[in-house]
């Protein structure tokens, strides 16, 4: 990790210099939320990231330890991703998330039940999310 | 707000959108947990953002109404920010962020006691941090 080079010692900005890019969240997003772990997988998702996007947020995000290489079981050859416990740490902060734009924008039928859950139970939501990854 | 070029209805995509990069974030701390209001206070934070990144993310922040321009009391002919409603509801974020950091570095003195606060009575700090702002 290039702790060296931060910009500064702010929690706040640590957070903006490991995941403050467009593209990182919708990355470990289609990791957490979705269930995603394939290279394919990522560059499907609606948003359309580039190739070379990709694989340097791959690469970013395996840097700051926040996902891992790991061999994939369906074709020894290639690697899939999986989240490490220093991302699966996210979680809390990708329900605010989800529970603020809640707040402005209409909500995706595919994520009403998530925001349904995070009103009334956040806990039970951040438990349920992180349990499918252990 | 640039609400139709969004690159998809995803609630995260959302919020990467409009916080997704390396200094609104710092931007929005210097706001909500420093106090600061202007131009000048913003470009000499520690991070040292050059000043046409700061001009071009006060915009963006704007258009995306997490931030608002006011007159500044103490010179009539300028202006300083003031952040939204929009933008408050951001600071549970922020809590998350400070939480989310705090299990993995060290945290400078001046923001220690905000981790205390956050690890013991999440709620309690999000109200002080908002109630400054009202």
């Amino acid at each position: 990790m290039a702790e060296c080079e931060l910009r500064s010692d702010c929690p706040i900005n640590y957070v903006s210099e490991v995941i403050g890019d467009k593209w990182s969240l919708v990355i470990l997003r289609d990791m957490l939320l979705e269930g995603k772990t394939r290279y394919g997988e990522f560059l499907a998702s609606e948003e359309g990231i580039a190739t070379n996007i990709l694989a340097s947020r791959l690469r970013m995000l395996e840097d700051w330890e926040l996902i891992t290489r790991v061999p994939d079981p369906d074709y020894p050859t290639k690697h899939r991703y999986a989240i490490t416990e220093r991302g699966l740490d996210l979680v809390p902060l990708f329900v605010e998330m989800i529970l603020w734009t809640a707040k402005y924008r209409p909500i995706p039928d595919e994520r009403l039940e998530d925001v349904r859950r995070a009103r009334k139970d956040k806990d039970g939501l951040i438990r349920d999310i992180r349990s499918q990854f252990v």
